[in-house]
């Protein structure tokens, strides 16, 4: 792990909390795996859990009892996308413990306990991201995942299996699983659990509430009654039944029987005002609390076909990583970054020819992962707690899978005519097909269908000029950028949004920016983001959680919490 | 105003919050209006604010400039009522100022900057249920409300606007709309604003980014472009141009032209621990912070027809008025009531047949209102946040209405058998028309719709028995109760649930129950009680805001707030 001091993270008034300055880094590799034992048996995978309780993240408490932290998540993070690239004739994948007498007793307590709100809140939102991937392999990449339950399942470790599609559990007498956040926590099952019990299990909400307000859950029978679980087998049996039915779910699967690519390391400089990787530049203005995140679109055309391979190197899979990569870290290592700018420099052309290869390969499994992979890439900034500005200049290069960035934003501008100095014409932007459908929002709209939702019309009409240059005036016109400043104009008008937005209260941007990015229909995934998450936000605001004699605080210390008698 | 004085409403480390030791009635009249002016001219009512600001209803601050406190929105919800069963004949309504250079400022801040935070939560839900209320009678009421805007239209005060569904502003240069909770205040436009602003006028995301952190807001021709109103004209057109629009839509309303029933005072006696109505009754149990709803069934059978008229004496109405009060007076005059338990005493045969008079009638104008009075008494309850239980006992008419009450708990208990010393035979259910329709959700689901999402057609099994007893274990098996303990388990399996609940955090069961409350489909409606919420909730907690020198504390001393510069 890097290390860098930020020493302007926190102010004064929070300096009470767990300062985070060690360097977060999501970059591992399943041989550096601490906490996951990946292996394989034909076209199905094992992904067991077997937690190193002396590796946290951060000082102050162990992974006891299989419980996680971020440390844990970011493997597992890690094992899912890498089972869709480097394995492709995994078609399913059984999540189960390697520890005997428990499955997993969900996120450490005490590691929430002594973490800052920001952190706590980030924390969720990432294993939210990284279980609504597993959904998203189950559904969309053919790669089944399911679960193997033996022993106590608790909390996040229940929600974990609640990602996989099909949960077996053993019905051996000391196997349950349980929610025991409200009774013990007096927090939520906030990974996604409480939405997924009642609107994908389908439990009923009689039998849900009466769940989770039991610490110690259910077992056997029951459970499968209930839809807690799929199936119940004798402990004995447990693994064979499961390794069955991965094969059974698996069979449908069109994944090829093929060697995948392998990810490569992402190579990246970080220095306190410039982050560097190949495609992606972040430059990070701290007097003004924003980052400008440069994407340079691809110096070649694109292979004629597949006969070379593709490996990792792959401008849209390599940008895509290094896009993820630097939303992760901004997220969890510069949190009084604010603003988050995209700007684009490169080759239209080159973009468009891209996304062309993209478009019309996406029947292959590797490009299909690909296109997925750009589409989790940008819902993590759909629900990034920031503000989102696109700048559209000359040179730039803001055409299909990149425009996505600047219709992903909260407001775009684009400049009208040249720039002096610079020789590169006025600029225009572009449609390609990646904007009419594979990179859907999570509330499973693309941003073009969620920006016009009032005149579906105008989609079809924008359909049609797709490849077209769209100059300034014209997008204006279509609706794509917000403002259309000239050179006179655009320094001062740009200064002065930045300036403006970096002086506004960071909550309430988050809240406003959360209800105006999703218009229309919601999903499993847009509920988890928006009610469950908004709730449980609140709730690790509140005293009976968090104060001196909350229940999260005071958890494991024998003393009982104090609650405000009040509902709200 | 009545006054109790209810002095275990705190605990000790809340005292220093404002203490609203007054008891809020909710109950007014027009003649007793202190903030609006009612007028009427054939089949258009005008509805003007006209806020007087020496009468606010606490101390502390002034409502100047047309800016409201809860008073003010008790009078606008009785309004919103009296002139749906008042007023067949109107067919149209215009919300207007009476005042000459506001529109409406919109939630007075200094009220909401001295009231804690359980008030300003529930506030907020007694706001927002009333703007949707205004959309209802636009939808379903055959009463189209329109707003004609001169002056300054701010915050809450565009939001009114919001919720009607044509909005014309006078084109002067000094009237505009705004929005600017979050440059001024650092909290949310919370009255749904954000949420009408992109999914009910489909303003471009972008574009709603821009107007909400402006804090003058937009005019004239510009206001119009962006969608934020449907028409301007000049100032002096105004009103003439409202009511010519008030007639033309209103021209396509089916209300009758003739007198309406008057909505007589609700009757009531509040003791410390019993609240008496006519057809509730609701027991308060201090030591264990719960109250019983007790609803009573109807005495006699429903009228033959129309011919006698109906009056607000008739059941259902008087009823629904009943429970609507007694659920607003729990909210607001008992936050340490935590729990609250329907129970029911009466004929099932009398409710059956009230149930089938509202269904046979239910194109009559006044049988349609009572249909919706009772929908959204019964949303109220699901978006109530207090747990809910339902008791089904011997002696109880749990049937189609009523039984609604027992969908919309977290949980239900029907006692197995009969009970010693009690002659009525064992508890039965049943269902009619009303459990398959009228009564949606917010989420535009009936309860048993949302109870079984996952078993479609056991909705449709359910209405084939219509009208049937079902008895207790039948009611369990089909999945309509939750639990069923005979007389030897009752007392005790009740009072320990209640218990339970009482020693749970009320913010986490907040959180939880209104994350199972609503499988399925989100509405704009849910969206504003989940998403919104839930982030205004998050807001009003957070120092940004409410701190010492959050921007809400801070609001109009001159001093300038200061913010926590992190992102979470």
């Amino acid at each position: 792990m890097g290390c860098i001091k930020c020493d302007m993270h926190y102010n004064a008034s929070v300096s009470n909390e767990k300062d985070h300055l060690d360097m977060i880094d999501f970059r591992t590799e399943p041989s550096s795996y601490r906490h996951w034992k990946l292996s394989f048996s034909g076209p199905v995978a094992t992904l067991a859990m077997d937690v190193d309780e002396n590796a946290a993240l951060n000082p102050g408490y162990d992974l006891k009892l299989n419980s996680y932290d971020l440390g844990v998540d970011i493997e597992l993070n890690d094992a899912v996308q890498r089972l869709r690239f480097e394995h492709p004739e995994i078609k399913s994948v059984i999540i189960t413990s390697a520890k005997e007498r428990v499955f997993c007793a969900g996120a450490n307590i005490r590691m929430l306990g002594q973490s800052s709100h920001p952190f706590k809140v980030n924390f969720c939102k990432f294993t939210n991201e990284t279980r609504n991937a597993i959904e998203d392999a189950t559904r969309n990449s053919g790669q089944f995942y399911l679960s193997a339950i033996s022993g106590a399942c608790a909390g996040g470790g229940y929600e974990l299996a609640l990602a996989t599609d099909y949960i077996i559990m053993a019905d051996d007498g000391s196997t349950s699983v349980s929610m025991p956040e409200v009774p013990l926590l007096a927090v939520l099952p906030g990974t996604g659990g409480l939405t997924r019990l009642v609107d994908k299990r389908h439990v009923r909400r009689d039998r849900a509430d009466f769940f989770c307000t039991t610490e110690e859950g259910l077992k056997g029978k029951r459970a499968a009654e209930w839809n807690l679980v799929d199936e119940i087998v004798p402990r004995s049996q447990l693994m064979e039944t499961a390794a069955r039915r991965a094969l059974e779910l698996g069979s449908r699967s069109t994944r090829p029987a093929q060697h995948g690519i392998s990810l490569a390391k992402i190579a990246r400089t970080i220095g306190e005002q410039r982050i560097s990787y190949r495609h992606v530049t972040v430059e990070i203005d701290r007097d003004n609390a924003n980052a400008s995140l440069i994407v340079n679109g691809p110096r070649s055309a694109p292979p004629a076909g597949f006969e070379d391979g593709l490996d990792s190197d792959f401008w849209p899979l390599a940008m895509a990583r290094e896009l993820e990569d630097a939303i992760l870290h901004l997220r969890f290592n510069e949190e009084t970054i604010r603003t988050w700018i995209f700007r684009s420099r490169g080759d239209t052309e080159m973009v468009k020819a891209y996304d062309a290869f993209l478009a019309a390969n996406s029947d292959d499994w590797l490009v299909r992962e690909i296109n997925l992979y750009l589409k989790r890439t940008l819902k993590r900034l759909d629900v990034s707690s920031r503000s989102l500005f696109a700048l559209i200049e000359p040179g730039s290069c803001f055409c299909g899978t990149i425009l996505e960035l600047a219709l992903a934003a909260d407001r775009s501008y684009m400049l009208r005519g040249s720039r002096e100095g610079n020789e590169s014409p006025p600029a225009s932007i572009s449609l390609t097909e990646m904007n009419f459908g594979p990179l859907t929002m999570c509330n499973g709209l693309t941003r073009l269908e969620s920006r016009f939702l009032g005149q579906p019309g105008q989609v079809d009409d924008l359909r049609g000029r797709i490849g077209t240059a769209i100059d300034t005036t014209r997008a204006e016109q279509l609706g794509l950028v917000s403002f259309i400043p000239d050179e006179i104009d655009w320094d001062d008008e740009i200064r002065l949004a930045i300036e403006e937005r970096a002086a506004f209260s960071s909550d309430a941007l988050t809240g406003m920016e959360a209800s105006l990015r999703f218009a229309g229909p919601e999903t499993i995934e847009s509920k988890i983001f928006s009610r469950l998450s908004a709730w449980q936000n609140w709730i690790f605001q509140r005293p009976n959680a968090v104060g001196e004699k909350g229940a999260l605080k005071l958890y494991g210390t024998g003393a009982r919490p104090e609650f405000d008698p009040r509902r709200v």
